[in-house]
């Protein structure tokens, strides 16, 4: 038998308690954006962490809710793996909706339904129970590990940034690992090497210090909301082009490897129309399913409103509308870059229309063939028998340009959770099937890095300056 | 001293009284709305008419609030005014922005403020007045008069058409004498031919059964505040152009004299942009001020609602949105044929966008060179000592219609009230000064009708098929 048949052994005998011990970590409500629990969330962890694995957990703080940092090593030659998690969850509401009260953990079904179970607590708890069962196993880990557990993720991650940055030299690492999101939707595991960036903006429109009447003023008085369709119709067009000048310049299309993993997933879009409830896919219609949530910038009204919203019909010309958008960026794109564009744009075709910048945050881009990545299939394939698919970015956001750019390490995503976690939404919930499943790809990613002798750091495929090259 | 010279002097002598009289028929709400005080209202105005013009006022049952009919004559070979008002006023709301209580009628700075006391109870109080005041002088009137009082105006007069069409034998009239809406803003009266049309319609789009995130979804699933800005996009250009296909074909171009009569019209675009606060008029830039009021539809946006409304950014993708529009039809067009227009180019541009029609008003115009018009010119020379001024339309939306196209009747506007009566708004007031000369006008119109002889009925001028030679 070897370390690692020995771990896993020991992690198929625990895995009743290992439920009831997840049962217990989720119940202790930790709502950042409310400021609940969170100090009591930190210290529970800090607590598993420091009785249990032999390694000690510091809580950091930072000018929000604290971090937690643990380190087990260095053992020289061996490569460090820094896993990157965050111990506050999303505001649970509407309370009404869930079948089982939020913080009290219930399984139905062969899930545990709880806030915070998907996103992101039973997914750090399965790196930290995979180290404990190293631990209790054989003393001692394979390999170096650095747990970091954020107390901010859910409000954005305003101070990771600077929190990484203060820490440089504890968080010195060869690679990260963030268990976050969920499984490929057709079930099988998924590698994603990047996710997209963000900004958010707001369009707010003023033709006149009062509303008036379309019947007295109609033809006169200009009309707020006619200034936004107008402009909004020269930032993307009918056929779904965003049309912003400059908008792609930065854009760095995907390598032939990239394109060659991206054209291999699987895509079921009758299901996701099935789910989302929708017709036709957006417009550009041309575009494969996985290039439109990975190589090409959205531009999304997030909502628009203005003048009367009531029943029936009332003669107002508007004075005042405004718009809310989001874009997602794409490898090579960046926020301030791209606000610059937006804003300009806005300027050049309405002058009178304000343009607020909100938030900004960068994509993220690994490249493909990390040598690294390759310690995370062959966790993979040892556990669950075959290998990741490999996907070049997430649609969403995640603060991992934190890593992979402010620490410049190759940074992973590697989610355990069901795809039908329902995160951020009631009934939110994992299987324990796909938590179980966790802690052994989790105690075969130490075991491989355990067998391996750490690569130089000027390795160029990890290398920051090189993060393009593909 | 002639017959309408001993009329005004006893106007002279019983303004104190009449003032009076207006502030106690003002005092009695009633709001068609709210259903507030309307068979009182009603019951008064009959009152007044019945016990001192020697006219007998009836009560006449519609589906909604009665019709107050009245009618002197025949006298054979005089022409017959219809005097059309209405009794029933706008809801007050707010109340807390009155300086005085709405239904408290007060003098300040020489004018009486009360809810309704512009629109339209002095407007029509004084031709009341002034046909008392030829009763009381003379003992009879100089000409034929039907005056009529509706109550539902300020709920758009659902069945103001079916009543005259029901009485049309009782309503037989040469003309039609309007006094609502205010004298031109320069000060000066003004006698206007017409007033635009009216439809209104909402666009429903539902991209999805549900909104969705922008990050996971963005690029995939179609966006229904962007389905909404295309297509209002395709409607309207940014230039100010309307773009419906087919929309501009019944409009009939001004005549020679109602383009002469506009260009007469002063201007003074300062004042209000003042007050309304704008700073560049609407687009299309090269229109003349009342050329876009009175000869070009318009089409408004009164209010366009999608997506979040709150605070900061949420990155969401929302699956409905609507957007509520109002046209202005100008001469020629009729709201069933623009409705059609429209509803054909949401199905040719957005077949999934629902098109909901809601209310539609034609518009009216009686030819500039009707000798009708001569009598209110005169009256108003009698009394103010010049002209008034001439225009072809309004750019708001009367009942007109019921009166030029059904009854096919001459129909002239002849406001009495001050420019800034603040109707539909707190504080509605009506200068005691134009009260007054309101009744001297009607008493002078009466006198110049009693001077002449009835026109044959065949006359071209006034023959509805012939309402657009112009």
């Amino acid at each position: 038998m070897s370390d690692l048949e020995a771990v896993l052994a020991h992690v198929d005998v625990q895995a009743h308690d290992y439920v009831a011990r997840l049962m217990e970590y989720v119940r202790q409500p930790s709502i950042s954006a409310q400021r609940i629990g969170m100090d009591e969330a930190a210290m529970l962890a800090c607590d598993i962490i420091s009785e249990r694995l032999g390694m000690e957990a510091e809580l950091l703080p930072t000018a929000g809710f604290p971090c937690i940092l643990a380190r087990h090593g260095p053992i020289p030659d061996k490569p460090t793996v820094l896993i990157y998690g965050h111990y506050d969850v999303q505001p649970p509401e509407p309370y009404e909706a869930w079948l089982s009260p939020p913080f009290e953990p219930t399984i139905r079904n062969g899930r545990v339904y709880a806030r915070g179970v998907g996103d992101n607590k039973a997914q750090h708890f399965a790196h930290i129970l995979a180290l404990e069962a190293w631990h209790t196993v054989h003393g001692s880990f394979p390999c170096n590990v650095i747990l970091m557990l954020e107390g901010e993720e859910e409000v954005g991650s305003p101070n990771l940034a600077g929190f990484v940055r203060e820490h440089r030299e504890r968080l010195a690492a060869d690679f990260v690992v963030i268990s976050d999101g969920h499984l490929h939707e057709s079930g099988q595991p998924v590698i994603c090497f990047g996710n997209r960036g963000f900004v958010s903006f707001e369009l707010h429109a003023r033709t006149g210090s009062r509303d008036a009447h379309s019947g007295n003023f109609g033809g006169v008085m200009p009309n707020a909301i006619w200034s936004l369709v107008h402009l909004l119709g020269t930032m993307k067009n009918a056929d779904g082009y965003i049309t912003i000048a400059g908008l792609h310049d930065q854009v760095v299309p995907p390598s032939n490897r990239e394109r060659a993993a991206t054209d291999a997933l699987p895509v079921d879009l009758g299901a996701v129309q099935s789910t989302l409830g929708f017709r036709a896919i957006d417009r550009p219609e041309d575009r494969p399913y996985y290039d439109r949530l990975m190589f090409h910038p959205t531009l999304t009204i997030n909502g628009l409103h203005g003048g009367y919203e009531g029943e029936g019909s009332k003669a107002v010309i508007p004075a005042t509308a405004f718009a809310k958008c989001d874009m997602r960026l794409v490898s090579g794109q960046t926020p301030e870059y791209v606000m610059r564009c937006v804003a300009d744009h806005v300027h050049a075709f309405a002058p009178d229309v304000e343009f607020r910048p909100l938030q900004g945050t960068p994509p993220a881009r690994t490249p493909i063939d990390s040598p690294y990545a390759t310690y995370l299939i062959e966790a993979v394939r040892a556990v669950c028998g075959s290998k990741p698919l490999i996907q070049a970015s997430l649609g969403a956001t995640l603060p991992t340009h934190v890593f992979s750019t402010i620490l410049g390490l190759p940074t992973f995503l590697l989610p355990f959770a069901n795809a039908d976690e329902a995160n951020h939404a009631p009934n939110e919930n994992i299987s324990i099937d796909c938590f179980m499943s966790g802690i052994r790809i989790s105690a075969a990613l130490f075991a491989a890095l355990g067998r391996s002798i750490r690569m130089t750091r000027k390795d160029p495929s990890h290398d920051p300056d090189n993060l393009r090259s593909g």
